[in-house]
């Protein structure tokens, strides 16, 4: 992972390079606070870990002996999002949905749009009690049935040491893998809860976790040294100078998902104490006819954060005796890409608003191990610096317990809150 | 278009009923200012004349004689996003898709994705120049002929009176459609550029338009008797008194796309001058497990506006003796659904944040034409409040002009800035 944070510096929220310099001492003081977190495999630290701890074996083991045509990750949040982004980016021939929602009309148009035959479901909850990614596991289970099709022979579970899935693997004797201690959901994708779905999609799991192995070797006692915490820490200053939004915009189709895997991280590590930065998601070149008149003229409370491989495939533009575009003929539409980027970049530099570049070699196994990774330790920096609870999410549980009570699952005072709603309604 | 405004008061931020009291004289101003332009058909408020002068007709002669499996729109910013918010929204047989990014990569995995004979290319230009949408058509018609496909006999060309397009539609006799004088791209969704691909996609047309007319039957001179103006009204008093995030999450799928057309409408209309809310896409169920620790924890600085239909098909939920699940079993995932809207929603409020709650009856076309031009009205009216130039997009000239000056294709000051960039990369 390459990070350009020149654009950075000297725009309208005044960051300075002496700004980072003074900030590098307390970088220094987080890398050691990390690194003694993951020597004692704390809880979210141990994350970081993952390069050494994730044992590719048992994830191939578990995936060994199918060869569907369509794999259903079962899970929401933490449990599809790493796994989306991978298969997401890496594609390939196998047809992976992740149902990550409960909208009844979207659930049965998926589970029309598969041969239940040729699918494999893979279910993810370390607690085995997720509402949402039960009830769907039941209907999908329940749809597999109707279509006579054997759920216990195509079924693995990815879950807890104990637990209401796990007793269910047992029982069944389903490949089952283990979500690994200490790794919260958000801080998964390079483990069992992310591969699984990347191994049956054909991905090199070695080079995955060696690209990610690459970028943990890179921190380091400064910012100026490892790309993960120059991103945090220039994340981090400038947040603290004001820019509330981080609009994450990758110019790379493969790379969408990722964005969305990165608002999740961002969001829910940060988002905490009255602080934290809006992760906006957004994409190039597509955004510039939607986000980027915001991005440059808008109020100046925003870093936008451009990803992007170094090397891709290209496409020639045919030559053109359209008037005026002749300048495309000839072309190819990465170097039209390319420039794009570049003059979007300018742009916002120009307007005096903070960009920094983010580049892997290639959208490629070795490439996302490093991004992954590199985002995940950037996170954990800004956590450090900005003295959050990363690795925690306590402002969703009222709401868990209000849905939960408003279900009929117990007693929960949330749930009367619920039908004591303002309401002021304009028809 | 439902419109339910009570827990955007007296939150965190402080916004009073008697505020939107007093707002509504301001309100009353830029209704008459909307009419005015409305009346004298001035850019930009032209649009919200569409239910009236939109003619379907037009659009169905130049869909008549098709029935492909595949459209292909090759269209960029609003001159896609609207057509792609209908088609997604309303589902149905025919696979559309949208060339609205240079990804080589991307691009040339559309193509070995479609039966390039039983395809319809709309390509969507008003200027007949944006390069990303020309480079793209170019490539479609060299993929055509060496598919051995006549592109003349599959291609719809949608864009203004005169340019480029024009004449390759008037030199070949292509079905052509004219993109509506006064009208934003980001404001057409409602017209030839949004409704080409909903009538090929089989949308009834008229109940389509007739939802829009209804909402615009709906414009008043108080926000309270106005779904639209309620909406425009709330989120520019609370953006005053500081929510600088506008978190628009559907908690449906079909209504994904929505989001990120929404989020075009509000940032290009309404970024400029240093002002404008930065829509922020989300989805409920999904995102309670990603950005909603973040919202109800971080920065008391978002407005979350939830959307839902109030009736959607329903899948059950079987009865499981999974332990601590009963609950669920015998519900269903709209229960489910319902439980979790109503539980983020009160979540939110109970921790002092203001949201706002968006219905329409079905996702079906008459909800859809409400919420687009009631979504529509909100924005203009935004503007006005704001006092912006909410018809334009003045800052993305910029970047345009360095890009095109890369690519050879003029002499460009701009392009000079891209290669001063400011490096400090750290790798």
């Amino acid at each position: 992972m390459y990070v350009d944070i020149g654009n950075a510096l000297d725009g309208d929220l005044g960051l300075a390079r002496e700004d980072l310099d003074a900030l590098d001492g307390r970088v220094a003081d987080a890398h050691e606070r990390i690194a003694r977190g993951r020597a004692d495999s704390e809880h979210g630290y141990a994350a970081l870990n993952l390069p050494e701890t994730c044992d590719p074996d048992a994830i191939r083991t578990a995936a060994a002996g199918f060869d569907p045509d369509h794999l259903l990750t079962v899970g929401i949040g933490g449990s599809a999002l790493g796994a989306a982004t991978l298969t997401d980016a890496l594609g390939g021939d196998l047809d992976c949905r992740y149902l990550d929602n409960v909208d009844p009309v979207w659930v049965a148009s998926i589970l029309a749009g598969v041969d239940l035959s040729s699918t494999v479901v893979n279910v993810v909850s370390r607690s085995g009690t997720t509402a949402e990614t039960l009830s769907n596991f039941l209907v999908v289970r329940e749809a597999m049935e109707a279509a006579g099709v054997d759920w216990t022979e195509r079924t693995v579970v990815t879950t807890g040491a104990s637990g209401n899935l796990r007793a269910m693997a047992d029982q069944h004797d389903l490949p089952a893998l283990d979500v690994p201690d200490g790794v919260p959901g958000r801080f998964s994708a390079l483990s069992t809860v992310g591969l699984f779905a990347a191994e049956l999609a054909g991905a090199d799991l070695d080079a995955l976790l060696a690209g990610a192995a690459a970028e943990a070797d890179r921190l380091a006692g400064s910012l100026y040294e490892s790309p993960a915490y120059a991103y945090g820490a220039t994340t981090y200053a400038l947040a603290e100078r004001g820019a509330v939004t981080n609009a994450v915009m990758p110019y790379a189709e493969s790379l969408e998902r990722f964005a969305e895997w990165f608002a999740q991280l961002w969001a829910e590590s940060l988002g905490k104490d009255e602080h934290g930065q809006t992760p906006a998601r957004a994409l190039g070149a597509t955004d510039q006819h939607s986000q980027l008149q915001l991005y440059r003229a808008g109020p100046a409370d925003k870093l936008v954060t451009l990803v992007r491989p170094r090397e891709a495939d290209d496409v020639a533009i045919p030559e053109t005796d359209l008037e005026g575009l002749s300048y495309l003929g000839g072309s190819s539409l990465g170097e039209l890409l390319d420039a794009e980027f570049r003059a979007t970049e300018a742009s916002l530099a120009a307007a005096g608003r903070e960009n920094v570049r983010v580049e892997l070699d290639r959208v490629d196994e070795h490439g996302l191990g490093e991004l992954l990774y590199g985002m995940e330790a950037a996170t954990v920096l800004y956590g450090e610096l900005a003295g959050v609870s990363t690795f925690t999410q306590p402002a969703v549980e009222w709401g868990k317990n209000a849905a939960r009570g408003l279900l009929g699952g117990g007693d929960f005072p949330e749930a009367d809150a619920v039908s004591e709603k303002r309401r002021l309604e304009v028809e």
